[in-house]
């Protein structure tokens, strides 16, 4: 077998065999076969695209690549929750406590943050002490005690993605839904959880832009995940606003307590009471009703804030914070974003909103940046809400003053106004399983 | 500026500027820019194609990486001549001779063969003592005293050229259009002739498989000729099946010669001809008709064929071997393909015809095989042709008695026969010039 032929192949249109796949990534990964043949397929697959098999093969020979975790040791069905991103995306902070609350199981490993979205692990590290790492029977032991634990995902995980995904970095080959799909569902494999629930988010500030490029992201990964025998449901949410109001590490874990305790911004808890009756569903804690109502009592009865308070202590942090969240520290200087007209806000680039807030020091531009915890933007008015002249739209945050002035001038350019009120959008767009699509 | 984002522009059919296509290709050349996204790139070119500026400004940009050749000293216009390959292509061998003896300009540096075509080098190389290698002076010298001389092609032309095609050949992207073209132009318009005259073949035994692609090409080529300000003329030939009787390298030799004594095969003997009319009309030798006598006359009056010994004396090589084309020794081995039916030879699959050349010792597997001068393939019966059984339509010849039969089976499969007289098709297809395509 040779490489070349392999992408001859698949340049012409061909469907690759299992044995072509793995023999081109397990070759890549052992450094058998050079990055310029790899970059030479991956392009080819950007024009070609993948069937459903090929599709199979690779995200499993990726899976394989590195530790395939064993989670057989924590009881119950585990359930994974995956977000292909977005701009104050705090939602595991929220839906992991509210399911263990219920007596679900969320062994959950989380990424670090990059470019213009956050990640978990970031956000819970702004509690002080409290750490993701851990060893893996200690990881064992705090899920089966608690229902849940959240740990940053360890490099032995899928180690063929991040070689594939460092090459696709340079060589303008991301943006492939099939590579994306095998990409994310490569991880969730080796993550060893029973079932898979995906947030596909869809907008301006996700990495699918429209909503039938996000459905096809989910209808292959949901077929990867039903093929791997793992169940897998993929919810479609907009991300043509920010998720809540807050976008920054301190301020989203305060939005988060906010949100288990039922008062958080409406789309939000929205959204945090969708993903946690889907993964209730998922660990057949009952039916959807019965599980929708178990969420609303697990935030009634504060079920859901205390497991959150017990996962911050089992794994070093400092649970008063979460009783407590006016400790997160506020960064010292802030400047407003002021409406200069009445009428509506007709659009937020919410991309643009995110890389605001990298800028202040919220996020990582590179993988060695430092966070600062405490910069962050309160966004008071969203697309679709009446505005006028004077209103404080956003409120930004940061350590250092000098930053403020060209955040908000290039936040500004984020935000279209308009006189008419814009056709609201729905939160939640569509549910897609192995039996199709239905739209909300 | 950034190859990703150059990358990423042609990845979605944008037209690349000047400067990024310098940027990229010097880059290249420099090492500053790594094989990897040069592949993702080409890969995106084999999809997207490139407009003609793009075109041009790729040629000139690797056609100046290197050597641009000055042949200002020698007198006269230069007109170069180059074939895309094919076997049993000696066209050179005597279209060069000819064009010297009527008063033309011919400076010309040839390649060596690789693959199932051959190289003119190669076969002049057959000749003892003959050598193509001289400095610049000596060749102006034997230019400008003979009309002619060949000499191998300096490492030194379009080094850009060699690092994208030795890429391209492991990436599978050599069989792109404009990539084909731009590599052809750039070592032509670094060569320094004043005129370029293109034999693009067509068929089974070519790069081009079909009439379309060969145009496409050719219009590509004569576009970035003629925008460099070099007079570009293509002519489209047959090779669905090998040109003239033989193919190897001494026989390849004896059959040139009896071609320039008027004796050569009908459809080699077309070919000569018309070629060596027109790069007399590039040359401004006087109008078509003129040119066509003047070549006549060449071959009639025996000039051609001196110019050829000439050439070959000033090269170092024994000329005797012109006027003795029995002196061009016969490997010792040979083996008949006898027809075993009566009927028509309906198609040849002439690279596999090539490929047998090759397996014989005729050609090179490698760059660094050893050439068998003396083996080779006579094809007595060709496509189009009445056979019957028992007729011999082909004999091998060979160093080693072992791979006649091994060799012969394999060439066996490239015969189609039928009992129906096909179609014929002509030696020359179409005429393509700035002006247009003329089919002949």
């Amino acid at each position: 077998m040779r490489m070349y032929d392999i992408i001859e192949r698949k340049k012409r249109g061909a469907e690759l065999s299992d044995r072509e796949i793995r023999f081109a990534i397990n070759g890549y990964v052992k450094e058998e076969i050079p990055d310029y043949q790899v970059a030479a397929l991956l392009m080819a697959i950007y024009y070609q695209g993948m069937t459903d098999k090929e599709l199979l093969s690779m995200t499993d020979c990726m899976a394989k690549s590195g530790d395939m975790v064993d989670l057989s040791r924590i009881y119950g069905i585990k359930v994974d929750k995956h977000s292909t991103g977005g701009v104050g995306d705090k939602t595991t902070l929220a839906v992991a406590p509210l399911v263990a609350a219920c007596g679900g199981t969320v062994a959950k490993m989380s990424g670090r943050g990059l470019g213009f979205t956050g990640g978990t692990v970031d956000k819970l590290e702004a509690i002080p002490g409290f750490s993701p790492s851990m060893n893996r029977q200690r990881f064992f032991g705090i899920v089966n005690r608690l229902g849940l634990c959240v740990i940053g995902q360890s490099d032995e995980i899928a180690p063929a993605d991040k070689k594939l995904y460092a090459l696709r970095d340079v060589t303008a080959t991301v943006d492939s839904i099939p590579l994306i799909a095998a990409s994310i569902m490569s991880k969730k494999l080796a993550a060893g959880s029973d079932k898979i629930i995906l947030d596909v988010t869809v907008g301006s500030g996700a990495f699918m832009k429209n909503y039938e490029d996000a459905v096809t992201l989910a209808e292959k990964m949901v077929a990867i995940g039903e093929r791997a025998g793992r169940q897998t449901v993929a919810i479609l949410t907009n991300m043509d606003v920010p998720l809540g109001i807050a976008v920054g590490n301190n301020i989203e874990m305060v939005e988060a307590i906010h949100t288990l305790q039922g008062n958080g911004p409406a789309d939000f808890q929205e959204i945090c009471e969708i993903f946690a009756t889907e993964m209730l569903c998922l660990g057949e804690r009952g039916d959807e009703a019965l599980c929708r109502s178990l969420v609303a009592d697990a935030i009634e009865s504060g079920a859901g804030l205390e497991k959150l308070a017990k996962m911050v202590k089992a794994q070093g942090g400092d649970e008063t914070y979460i009783y407590h969240p006016e400790k997160f520290e506020q960064a010292p200087y802030h400047i407003d974003f002021k409406a200069e007209q009445d009428g509506y806000i007709a659009a937020m680039d919410t991309e643009r909103c995110g890389k605001t807030s990298v800028m202040l020091g919220a996020g990582r531009n590179t993988k060695n940046s430092q966070i600062d915890y405490a910069a962050g933007i309160y966004f008071y008015k969203k697309t679709g809400d009446r505005i006028q002249k004077g209103d404080v739209l956003a409120t930004l945050y940061a350590s250092k003053e000098n930053i403020l002035a060209p955040a908000l001038s290039f936040l500004k350019e984020s935000y279209r106004f308009s006189d008419e009120r814009p056709e609201p959008k729905k939160t939640v767009f569509a549910r897609v399983t192995k039996d199709g699509v239905i739209r909300y």
